[in-house]
């Protein structure tokens, strides 16, 4: 059976992982014959967010515990992550991403990714593992892949120009659809960038899973 | 279209909503052609527990704010609820229900139920409006609906016999079934108190949502 290691960040999308996105993932994963694997940084998120209210609270949480939450306690620390043992890489999206995996959210293109998140993503890269990158996720993808690397994070000028500035070429995507870059092995599909639904979140999502397992 | 009534306990099954259930459920009302409209109660959670080591810590957290994370925000306190607004009523699971939306993980077959669930799963009842109770959420069902009410919490022989205690019929199920009371319009299906993965717990909470907005 095929392995994909899976990267949370948290558990919500205002300040780690977007939670329907992870869980159709999961889903996707199993419904394509492949097992998922999580796995998230053990360290502080960089806030959290009172999901009803939009505002920040003054509360301190832990990117793993959090994330242990979508996946019933299944998950490890992300620097126990030995990228030989998988064969295929996810990410779902969420703020998470840009707060807790990078620091895209404060610091735009000079951001940096967090160590082992890195460490992780270029061994797929370098290895050929296909790798997906799901709604803000792709905002790593220049780092991780160098110049030149296609992705997409929808259609949302601001955050494709950022793509884009940091050596990346954006590619314009609907919604229920994926952009493949082949020769890298490399999917991203925008998912909640520009979902208003569930169902329009899982369109894309189980397409790219499919293919991310095809791949594999 | 159909309106959906989903009541949500707080995120991640130790302590609040059952996150994959939630998440199947809602897909599975879109999927179905209805629409969902999440509630919880904005009180204080029983208790918080870390989901990575399953331990309690000593942190405090609403119910509401927490259940916000599974649908980005878009969720209302149950106090505003209004039965005559919505065609049928689901409840996924996890330890919330037996936790913050009654007292049975602490006070067993002497359980009360929070005064706006009671008030709201006793409204749809009534009215004979379908509902569908998922994974733990039947231990609601004798105090709601009654003596003789039938019901399924899979085929643990504790639980089952908790639901009898309360004056349920219980009735054993797979993970990929659902349990129909035609006479009350009332649904039920194992989910995590059997299912082994997402996709083992979408199966029947698929056919349960299936036939809910069909009776609705």
């Amino acid at each position: 059976m095929k392995k994909v290691a899976v990267i949370l960040s948290g558990c919500g999308f205002y300040d780690g992982s977007e939670i329907q996105e992870s869980v159709l993932s999961l889903l996707a994963i199993e419904q394509a014959g492949a097992s998922w694997h999580c796995f998230a940084p053990d360290e502080e998120q960089f806030h959290v967010i009172n999901h009803h209210a939009g505002e920040e609270s003054g509360d301190t949480r832990n990117a793993l515990q959090e994330a242990a939450r979508i996946c019933r306690g299944d998950i490890a620390p992300i620097s126990t992550l030995n990228p030989d043992d998988f064969d295929a890489l996810l990410l779902p999206g969420g703020f998470g991403v840009a707060k807790n995996l990078s620091d895209f959210a404060n610091t735009g293109v000079s951001m940096s990714i967090q160590e082992d998140v890195l460490r992780v993503c270029k061994a797929f890269a370098s290895a050929e593992k296909p790798a997906g990158y799901i709604c803000i996720s792709p905002i790593l993808i220049p780092k991780v892949y160098g110049p030149g690397a296609k992705g997409t994070i929808g259609t949302d000028p601001e955050t494709a120009a950022a793509f884009n500035a940091m050596g990346g070429e954006h590619v314009n995507c609907p919604v229920d659809d994926f952009v493949l870059d082949q020769s890298r092995r490399l999917l991203s599909t925008p998912a909640y960038m520009l979902a208003t639904s569930v169902s329009e979140a899982a369109s894309g999502i189980n397409k790219l899973v499919d293919k991310l397992v095809d791949m594999a």
